[in-house]
């Protein structure tokens, strides 16, 4: 029987109540395919960082490598501040493990009324790829005069060629394995002056390595308007670390899926395991109750799936959940316009399957 | 009679085409409220540089310091480099000139049909209020090990307490002065390390000086889709460089106003020229063919009118703009469903003042 090793890392808040619904998906999945998942459980979370000044332990990126992947809830709680939960977990394990993939779906659903207006699912269906590990996210910089009216801060962004190049070839090849020979890219060379134009040049040159794609560039603010205003018109988008990180809850929020959409965190080359989580976050508002939607979660695991090999349980994840959307008598979640509990949902996903 | 010298910048593309209409409409100002305007024109754009090497003389900037504005088209065409248009022209005279505030209005007008659904004039009507002269729009930076496969670019954004505390000042004095209550920052301390912590911090101070106003804080991805999912809570967005650019873009972008709206690069005490332009840029595609929107243009002389003091000739001519919109028998644009001319366009404007 084939067996993966699955780090599971709920964090904080809604975290702990969506993976639980995570996890029963992914049972049946093993059930119904014959494999096996063994999940092992670590609690690290804003929690930890206040009994212990540290979001993990000094060995905890250790103790996650040896898993075939990372199936992680949301980090952040209010009270420990966001650069310090994020840079203290969730940005060393994208960073240390490459992940430099940051991968998200923008797809319009069956059952979920978006924002847009004249929009069938079907319309929107199109693929974020964000560079995750360097650029614009950096602990490059510093302040200067801390605490005087001269007070100055710096903060740069670092761009190399490796890095560039190896995210571009990426969405290539993802738009010509999904047969959307098109790409996107995002830029802002017009007001950001030396990264961005360098960005272009990367995209210039890789883009010819594969002739038989279409390729577009836009510059940040108009492409976020385009987002918006022609969202049909896209295929496969890549951009930045920051850029990827707005876009990919912009699109998301265009198709109204914000509370359901996945991401991938990719090795692609698998020598690391990848990270999936959703993009929602801890949403401290309604933590504890059990209301919280598990679908991005659940979503993710199809993700996880998918990137382990198994490509047709990934698919039934996906299905499943499209058609639990799709079914106006089954159960939905506040979110949703529903009354439905976290548990509820996750177990008409986990039957559907 | 009052006097104001108004230096005309038309550019590059249409705004060659849209910059007349919004002149006529001045002049019809200027006999309504018997004001004279005298315009000089500059014919700097892309055309200079392909000539001269330079987008403007070298003492371009000394040249359009004394008048009392700048009205500008868009700058920017194909063949020259964006980075070199921009920094040669549209960026240096907002820095020399210190027009710190970047403000644009995001507002749905009566006759445009918005991407977004369900929603009426009034119901979008918010400034975005973005800081224009420092942060992520840097020549901070350079590379390293050019042209081989160790290329790495960095780039540096620079945020001072002087330019995020004015900035933030200007945002809330202006709801002060609308009436409208509420400031939300845009951020991303969960990410950008020191940068947008520090941004946070002096947003924490300076509300404190207005009580009054409450004041929420989002980061920029979440921020994004929130100016599609709900549009209406905003008042006064206070972001930086670039956040604010990209803002003001997705802005109008969901109310569909993108071709049509709007800016002021301002110099609030008055030391320097500001300068209004159009949202929209040259638009090469439609360049030469007299079918342009000049509403973006007219509604910067809008703007601009407000700015010096003529606060009821600006309202005169949102007025204009928004009865000619509303009225389905005036003349459209193609980019409006209809098949006039810019000219026709711009006519009706003036008629309607
Ligand atoms: C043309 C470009 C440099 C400019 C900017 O980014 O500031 C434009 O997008 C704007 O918003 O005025
Ligand atoms: C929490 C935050 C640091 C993170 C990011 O910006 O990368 C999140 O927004 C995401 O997109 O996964």
């Amino acid at each position: 029987m084939q067996k993966y090793e699955i780090a599971v890392l709920p964090g904080d808040g809604i975290g702990n109540e969506v993976m639980p619904e995570a996890l029963r998906v992914l049972d049946v999945i093993g059930a119904k395919y014959g494999v096996r998942f063994d999940h092992r459980h670590f609690d690290w979370s804003c929690e930890t960082y206040r009994k212990t000044g540290r979001m993990m332990p000094e060995d905890g990126l250790d103790r996650l490598r040896d898993h075939h992947s990372i199936l992680l809830g949301a980090v952040g709680y209010p009270g420990v501040p966001d650069h310090i939960s994020l840079w203290g977990l969730l940005i060393p394990i994208r960073r240390v493990f490459d992940q430099y993939v940051n991968l998200r779906p923008v797809r319009l659903l069956p059952g979920v009324t978006p924002p847009v207006r004249d929009k069938q699912p079907g319309d929107i269906d199109f693929w974020v790829v964000r560079e995750n590990t360097e650029g614009e996210y950096s602990k490059l910089g510093g302040r200067q005069n801390e605490g005087t009216d001269r007070e100055t801060v710096l903060q740069t962004a670092s761009f190399t060629r490796f890095g560039t190049d190896r995210i571009m070839r990426y969405a290539f090849d993802l738009a010509r394995k999904l047969g959307k020979p098109h790409v996107t890219s995002a830029t802002k060379s017009n007001g950001i002056y030396y990264s961005m134009p360098f960005w272009d040049e990367r995209f210039a040159e890789i883009s010819q390595e594969y002739p038989e794609i279409r390729v577009d560039q836009d510059h940040i603010d108009i492409l976020c308007a385009r987002f918006v205003m022609t969202p049909e018109r896209f295929d496969v988008v890549v951009a930045s670390n920051l850029f990827g990180d707005i876009l990919s809850d912009l699109g998301p929020g265009v198709t109204g899926t914000i509370g359901v959409a996945p991401s991938g965190n990719i090795n692609p080359e698998g020598r690391y395991p990848s990270t999936f989580e959703p993009v929602h976050g801890s949403a401290p508002d309604i933590a504890g109750k059990g209301i919280a939607n598990p679908i991005g979660q659940i979503w993710s695991v199809g993700m996880m799936l998918d990137h382990l090999g198994l490509t047709e349980a990934g698919a039934d994840v996906v299905a499943a959940i499209e058609q639990v959307l799709g079914d106006p008598t089954a159960p939905r979640t506040p979110d949703l316009g529903g009354t439905a509990t976290t548990e509820d949902l996750g177990k008409a996903i986990a039957e559907a399957i």
